[in-house]
């Protein structure tokens, strides 16, 4: 069993680093504010017998020797950087629950036959830098450091002078190496493991995501002298869009989402009828063919609302992730690990794009999720309890040690 | 018949002072260049043989003697403060149309019984300081004098001290007097007239208005991991309203109309699910009834929203303006001045505010429509003809001359 105390004292002495007035925390990727949370967690890597290695994009990684060290290792991780208005245990728990389950594992003098590995993966968040996931993105395969390195923030800052200049381009190859199995430790990020008050989430893989732009074009005109029957209303257009958007997910439940989480009408004046509205659609299944039927209908609704006459519908997508099922063995291994320790659990798909997603497409992934206060993250009033923590760092390090082997 | 090529000219020189490179006119209200407008118009009138008076709040009032000075005069007018994104022809055409009338009677050496007044009504936009219509409305004892002299502009400036600056702080007091009749030239601002191939507009009276700040409250959660069943999706929830408030006009059709202008989500970002939706309501009818009634469906509508649990809805009356009919003498003599210029006509009413609106608190009042190109104001390419302006403004001058007496 690790150590509780010690793992939760260590998350709230990372979540001091950024700390925000409303208990939160604001650490963004490649910042000063990174930088001295990537330090913390190397100097207790280092004074936990870890070997440190950083790579190209910054991922760190904290190695455990093991008792045969050409073995691959089992490695455990997560991401540091925060949200702008982010909380202390959104991908921090991943990270910090793989150190505490090195730290148990010296304190009981346990060898493992593979190494064990930390790491901290470089942008999870994607909030100061896209795309988001960088590090695991690049670690993967996914994209090109050569694509990642240029990117800049809104002040025009290079991902690669901000690595350079916070210490953190390491000379390690950012590719991945042979890794026996991956393993991420997070909070759920929704409400279903509070809501059947179950304690461990086991993850059988990730929804696939298609994210478009939509634009309806309408005609803006006065409020007033224009009939109803003569008014090309983009807002009343999208308004309806929107409903038929939510019931493209209804119609492919449960596991389907629909979400408009961004809207932009113009001009936005009371008394204009707006002329052009811009929203965003985001498309989530745990099925690829799922999600074409859910991407099919998208365009259906679209095209049937262009072929009243009144507006013109764009529909532009901007994002697509393929469902992501995770290794069967892995997921067995964290489940039986519930099991052993006791833990009411339950299998779950995680709505949220992980590291874990990017790993799974290049070694044995599975994620164990821990309930997080009333679903809510991304939000500094994001908690998750400390039973819980312990519970779900409980669940890793026996996965990790059936893994790696004793 | 009335000067068409001197009335388009002057219509076309005020439009140089403020005119945009997309050929619009932005003259904001007390600006310096709304000043250099004034002082044109000024100029003009005084050319043209009248007495400028300026009172309290702005409002310019140009009188032509009678033969008896001591009758109410007939007053034709509007106002030549534009949008930031304005036209030529909004507002200006009321009071040049109502100038050209003077300078007509001159060139005929007509005199009328009555004295002729042509105003221009101060800030009739309200783009930069609010209440809009306010000479007008502070002239018709709408509000007082006292609540508008310190209202000021996003800058901090006050209506008063603009008024002082740019020299049009008059003595006079800001106050009706007897008045004969006022009529007031404008573009319909609307397609029925265009749609209908009719040159004059006689306005029955202006639709009542009223206006509302909407909130939708449900919670914000992230897009993933969230299932639809636990959601309070508060923009879900605002596209159904905004379609259910869109059905409120056409269940009073043809005279109503409901309109949602602006739309403000938060925290509009593409993966989270809106917490707080903000949106206005325009409503507008032209019977008193009709709109108490909407006004019923539109709270009915949200209480039913917020009944299914979801979400929470709250609704405040931020505009009331009573329908205002017009005086149905004045009305005829529209009437009759189209038919005896054999121009094709037709009742019409206002579906928007105006000047006229407030007068016809405090005199017997009418409006003379003339079409706009394609229904556009409040738009850079607001145009009108000029053979339309011309056949607005003859029947301006038989209506006036009609109530003036010769
Ligand atoms: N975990 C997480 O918030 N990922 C962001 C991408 C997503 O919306 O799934
Ligand atoms: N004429 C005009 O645009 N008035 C503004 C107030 C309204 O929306 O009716």
């Amino acid at each position: 069993r690790i150590d509780s105390a010690r793992l939760w004292d260590s998350l709230m002495a990372l979540a001091r680093i950024g700390a925000t007035p409303k208990g939160g925390v604001c650490r963004l990727a490649l910042t000063d504010l990174d930088r001295q949370g990537r330090d913390l967690f190397v100097q207790w890597a280092r004074e936990a017998g870890c070997e440190v290695r950083v790579d190209q994009i910054g991922n760190i990684f904290a190695r455990r020797a093991g008792v045969e060290n050409s073995l691959p290792p089992v490695m455990m991780g997560s991401h540091i950087d925060t949200q702008p208005t982010g909380g202390k245990f959104d991908g921090n728990f991943g990270v910090l629950g793989g150190l505490e389950v090195v730290r148990r594992l010296n304190d009981a003098g346990i060898r493992t036959l593979a190494p064990i590995e930390v790491v901290a993966w470089t942008n999870e968040e994607g909030s100061r830098f896209v795309p988001v996931m960088m590090g695991s993105g690049v670690f993967a395969g996914a994209f090109g450091l050569e694509d990642v390195l240029p990117q800049q923030d809104t002040e025009g800052k290079r991902v690669g002078d901000e690595l350079r200049r916070i210490g953190y381009a390491g000379s390690v190859p950012a590719k991945h190496f042979p890794i026996k199995a991956y393993f991420e430790a997070h909070i759920e990020q929704g409400p279903i493991l509070e809501a059947t008050d179950t304690v461990i989430g086991v993850v059988k893989g990730a929804l696939g995501q298609r994210w478009y732009d939509v634009t309806v074009t309408g005609m803006e005109a006065h409020a007033g002298p224009t009939p109803m029957d003569l008014r090309k209303d983009a807002l009343l257009a999208s308004a309806r869009l929107i409903t038929a958007i939510n019931q493209i997910a209804l119609d492919h439940a449960p596991d389907a989402r629909s979400t408009v989480g961004w809207i932009d009408a113009y001009p936005n004046s009371r008394n204009v009828i707006p002329g052009t509205v811009k929203f965003s659609v985001d498309l989530r299944a745990a099925d690829d063919d799922v999600l074409d039927a859910m991407d099919a209908a998208l365009a259906a609704a679209c095209r049937a609302l262009a072929e009243e006459g009144r507006v013109d519908v764009q529909v532009k997508q901007v994002v697509y992730f393929p469902p992501q099922p995770f290794d069967e063995t892995q997921v067995q291994a964290v489940r039986c690990a519930s099991e052993r320790l006791s833990l009411p659990h339950r299998d779950i798909v995680s709505g949220a794009g992980h590291d874990a997603v990017y790993l799974a497409r290049v070694t044995p992934t599975a994620m164990i999720f821990i309930p997080c206060k009333d679903g809510i993250s991304h939000n500094e009033i994001e908690e998750a309890s400390q039973a819980h923590v312990e519970a779900g760092c409980n669940v890793l390090l026996h996965a990790v040690l059936e893994q790696a082997g004793v």
